[in-house]
């Protein structure tokens, strides 16, 4: 159920630890929740409420958006996060509500016909210097401001600024890109009456960019994916009550959680610096956001032993955590990402919960299998909030 | 979520062994299953992911029909399969698009009365004799082709074949049997406007049954139900992108299956005949569905040691399968079959799915109780497709 109409306030506080990729397999028969030695995090699994929770769906691999929306408590299957404002909140781009964003590649044309999508993979360094020469040479079209924003190899993102708000359905056009290569780019054709408007100007910075970029060797052409304006979400203050914030490393994260209202805050470093910055701002919030990054992407390199170190660096920061005392305490991830797989999975993700309202007692250690003897069970990722708010004494009574 | 527009094709096979009403419930203290003597049922269950399947519901208990469109990821409360067309599945009539398929009884009638509504259970030989002269002397009536074969005691089924296809609506047609004795039959009513052909051939069929049955003692009249077109079903390759097989000794599975789509293959035999024919053809498949019938069959009899001796039966060809190494191997049933309750029930069936990518060394033995432990938790029928396209790399990441 929908527990908005349930909300009630009281200044109880909630700490919402996110170690992005959490979850993995085992090799050699333990997985790498199972080799860290991380006696803090298995202390506290023994006196907190354990499990797993699924975050998209049965056998479902959710990509980072879909993962925190989950989490979050909102439906991922309902709200979507566009690939081009995903991509532009990964690069940092502040959106706006007036913004259409777009993932682009550059790419390699020859007499009309695409011969390499990814224009040869080119070095990063000449990325940034011909999205900089763009960036100079297209800065509005018609009106409309253009932002570029140069990402790794041949990949960048592109934003039209409009002067007014700018809808979902406007910003539905059609990719550029083919998808094979040997065949001619894709007009950027309006998928609706609405987005006729911005189908058009894409069309203008195709056209000024081919013609800027002619001489070029390989990056002489761009191909257009991923149109997308903000997505329309209810804010987690609106929907719990919660005054929030983000601390998080990476500005994708960041993103992510300022399209629900929360305050971001950017922090340099790793898990040292976001444990001191959530002990600074712990007073000013009732709902903390910690991202902790680097136990997923070494998953994504199978750097087994690299996710081991990073979940007993964070073990010993626990303590720390732990002696600001919250109400409530979430210790998850958004996805599993095994090193045995070098990818985002399906699997379900450890979950701990610490309350004063617990059972306790029924889980050794926080890893995968002792997880599954918990008391939340295996749960979907949108059940996580509720509990949260329960747990935190900030849910009414249904019904008399 | 709908899996399908995540599919990717790649090489991964998959077998899928269904061992018809696989699970129990105690009897002195043991389940079927946990009195067999089935070590490499166990030793696979060690190793693998386990757990439960709810076919259809909490406490409902699924026919054939609904316990196999589950596990195929079909939710059966969406798609139903008419009782005449599982009749005539079951008694190997290989029915098109054109034909409208009915459950019949003999009956006996006296006066314009059902006065038996199963003719005295007449012997099936006696159904035959009768069944084979109403074949003869009603081969079609107004250009539709008569099908009719016998089934036990005093069942058989009747097929309307037309020239074109029939709709599902076109099918429905009231029940002419009036349920109780001592009340006259009721007609074949058209349900809506568009039945009114079947209806009327209905009609006529019953007039020309009545007129040759009339000298019968018992059986001397037809009572009808079941009106029922085959269902409009995407196939098992539109959905999942998968070529698939169903080996089955019996006509139902292999009915079943071939709604789906599915390439059937007719074994005469039993599990070993069955897993031999896998072997054979187990190079031309992506996706082997082996349906083995007699577990269930001892669970409808009452008789607990024949299925604890088809389950060991089973366990010693599981090497066989096990050689062949598919990337995905799951094995579980349709529905329980307790010997204790002689029928069909609502309980959880035991399930098993191994792949690269498990947790394993959570369940001892490949049982209910074990299974409760597992880490695939109690999940609805229609999770396992999604868990084992997962398994097998076949579903691409949800959301960037």
């Amino acid at each position: 159920m929908d527990v908005a109409k349930l909300i009630q306030s009281n200044n109880t506080k909630i700490v919402f630890i996110l170690l992005d990729g959490l979850g993995g397999l085992p090799l050699d028969g333990k997985t790498e929740l199972e080799t860290a030695n991380k006696p803090n995090l298995d202390g506290l699994a023994q006196i907190s409420a354990c499990g797993l929770h699924i975050p998209v769906g049965y056998g479902i691999t959710p990509g980072s958006g879909p993962g925190h929306f989950g989490v979050f408590g909102y439906e991922p299957l309902r709200y979507e996060i566009g690939r081009g404002v995903l991509e532009a909140l990964g690069l940092g781009v502040e959106l706006q509500k007036t913004d259409v964003a777009v993932r682009c590649n550059y790419s390699t044309i020859k007499e009309g016909i695409i011969i390499d999508r990814r224009a040869g993979r080119i070095p990063t360094e000449k990325n940034i210097q011909i999205t900089q020469i763009l960036s100079e040479k297209i800065r509005e079209i018609d009106g409309v401001n253009i932002i570029l924003k140069p990402g790794k190899e041949h990949r960048f993102c592109l934003v039209f600024r409009f002067e007014n708000n700018i809808s979902e359905r406007e910003a539905m056009v059609k990719d550029t890109d083919p998808q094979k290569e040997g065949k001619a780019p894709l007009d950027p054709e309006p998928l609706n009456n609405e987005s006729i408007k911005v189908a058009k100007i894409a069309k203008k910075f195709i056209e000024m960019a081919r013609e800027i970029l002619k001489n070029e060797e390989k990056a002489n052409f761009v191909l257009l994916r991923g149109f997308s304006a903000l997505p329309s979400l209810p804010s987690f203050y609106e929907r719990y009550g919660l005054k929030a914030c983000s601390i998080a490393v990476y500005p994708m994260y960041r993103g992510i959680t300022k399209l629900l209202g929360m305050d971001t805050i950017s922090v340099e470093g790793d898990i040292r610096e976001e444990v001191e910055v959530l002990k600074e701002v712990y007073k000013e919030y009732d709902f903390l956001f910690v991202h902790i990054k680097k136990i997923d992407s070494f998953g994504e390199d199978g750097n087994f032993d690299g996710r081991v170190k990073k979940i007993e660096e964070f073990d010993q920061y626990l303590p720390g955590i732990l002696s600001l005392n919250p109400h409530v305490l979430v210790i998850t991830g958004d996805h599993s990402t095994p090193a045995l797989m070098k990818s985002h999975s399906w699997h379900p993700v450890p979950l701990l919960l610490k309350s004063p309202y617990v059972l306790g007692g029924v889980c050794n250690a926080f890893t995968e299998r002792e997880c599954l003897k918990g008391e939340l069970g295996i749960i979907p990722a949108t059940a996580i909030m509720p509990l949260v708010l329960a747990n935190s004494l900030r849910l009414r009574k249904f019904g008399a």
